[in-house]
């Protein structure tokens, strides 16, 4: 049984603000969630179906058991999915190391769909660490989460100031422009930054100049470009591939 | 002025039984509209903002004028832009000819964002048709044509039974799998099929024994699978590229 401040703090933590507030964030249905409890991410509250506690419930953890349609209520999703769970977010560490690492880089990526997809897109490509710029939308954003499928319990994602951690890093940095060298001759670096810009506007300005290597996705028919997951799912491939 | 009539038969086209029964379509936003209007396509009224109507409307088609609010009103996206159009459905014609071109068939593509965005690629990588089975989601869903970012005007979509159409193709049949051949080592067929299954359940079992080459994207990393359209894009880059 739901009390309405329970909907109330759940509806509070689809906001950005809230969630960073209250360190906290939501995910959804029954794989993810499992993942979650299985991994070392630490989960405040679960919100399930009789289903899901009799079921599911890894860890026999304490549930807040709900009806469907509470379920619905309290659910971003369109289906919802048995279960709902509130989830610490991990304490923030400091950035990665660049060097003899593969690591992606996010100039403003604002659909929380596409940053999801690109979570999931570095996970199967073995890439385990994303830098964003502060203008890219925020990973516990319920959309980002669930559009990752799990992948975000296994690619670390940090945000910072994108200039000064280009101008430090002292590897090559592939950036994605219209008018590169094509992405299809390149091999495996060992070790190197890929920079995708923002969905309408591309790399910033001011990162241009830090671009050792400009790559770019030959075009042969008519459309005018390319969805930015769908572009950085091309890339990988190409430069990941062994 | 938006009469309530008006806004009834916009709201009514969100509906694909009622799209079906005028043989109608509705798309948004000022570049889409544009090109739509310079094209084939035979528009059947716009609905636009006195903005469009002074700076925009290049072939000074009668418009309804509306305000903000009203457009607000009928438009599906989140940010309105300025124009909304109705627009008639091309007559369907015949199937395309399978031989001596490159065909992406889809099989059961749900997602609406999916097979927009898969529209798009097929574009950008100069495949102009696409044949879908029944159970794919329609091209005329407001979101796949928005979508598709204006490519559905370069790439003809198609629907049939596709188990008639792969057994009377006499062409390879390359189809997207977890275990088939590694896509990297692939030099580019002059013809063929590209097929693609379901965004969960992949490729119809039916369909199975019809592939000729199974391809597969090594996974290096953990995510289980990639994103339908992304996966899309990374095989018509290996398979297309020249």
């Amino acid at each position: 049984m739901l009390s309405k401040n329970e909907v109330k703090v759940i509806q509070s933590l689809c906001h950005k603000k809230q969630r960073q507030k209250e360190g906290l964030f939501i995910a959804e249905g029954v794989k993810l969630v499992e993942e979650i409890i299985q991994s070392d991410y630490r989960v405040k509250k679960i919100f399930a179906t009789e289903k899901w506690q009799s079921e599911s419930n890894p860890k026999n953890l304490i549930t807040t058991v709900v009806s469907d349609d509470e379920l619905a209520r309290i659910s971003s999703l369109q289906t919802p999915n048995q279960v709902l769970a509130i989830v610490h977010q991990p304490t923030s560490t400091e950035l990665p190391q660049i060097s003899r690492n593969l690591t992606l880089v996010l100039d403003g990526i604002q659909d929380p769909g596409n940053l999801g997809t690109i979570i999931r897109i570095s996970d199967w490509f073995g890439i385990n660490q994303i830098i964003c710029s502060h203008q890219t939308v925020e990973l516990y954003n319920p959309k980002v989460i669930q559009a990752t499928m799990g992948s975000f319990l296994r690619v670390k994602v940090f945000y910072a100031e994108l200039k000064s951690v280009l101008e430090n890093a002292n590897v090559p940095i592939f950036g994605a422009l219209l008018n590169g060298q094509t992405v299809y001759g390149i091999s495996k670096p060992e070790e190197g930054i890929i920079l995708i810009g923002n969905e309408g506007q591309g790399i910033n300005k001011e990162l241009l100049p830090l671009i050792t290597n400009p790559i770019t996705i030959p075009k042969i028919g008519g459309a005018e470009s390319l969805n930015a997951a769908v572009a950085t799912g091309i890339i990988l491939s190409h430069l990941c591939k062994v």
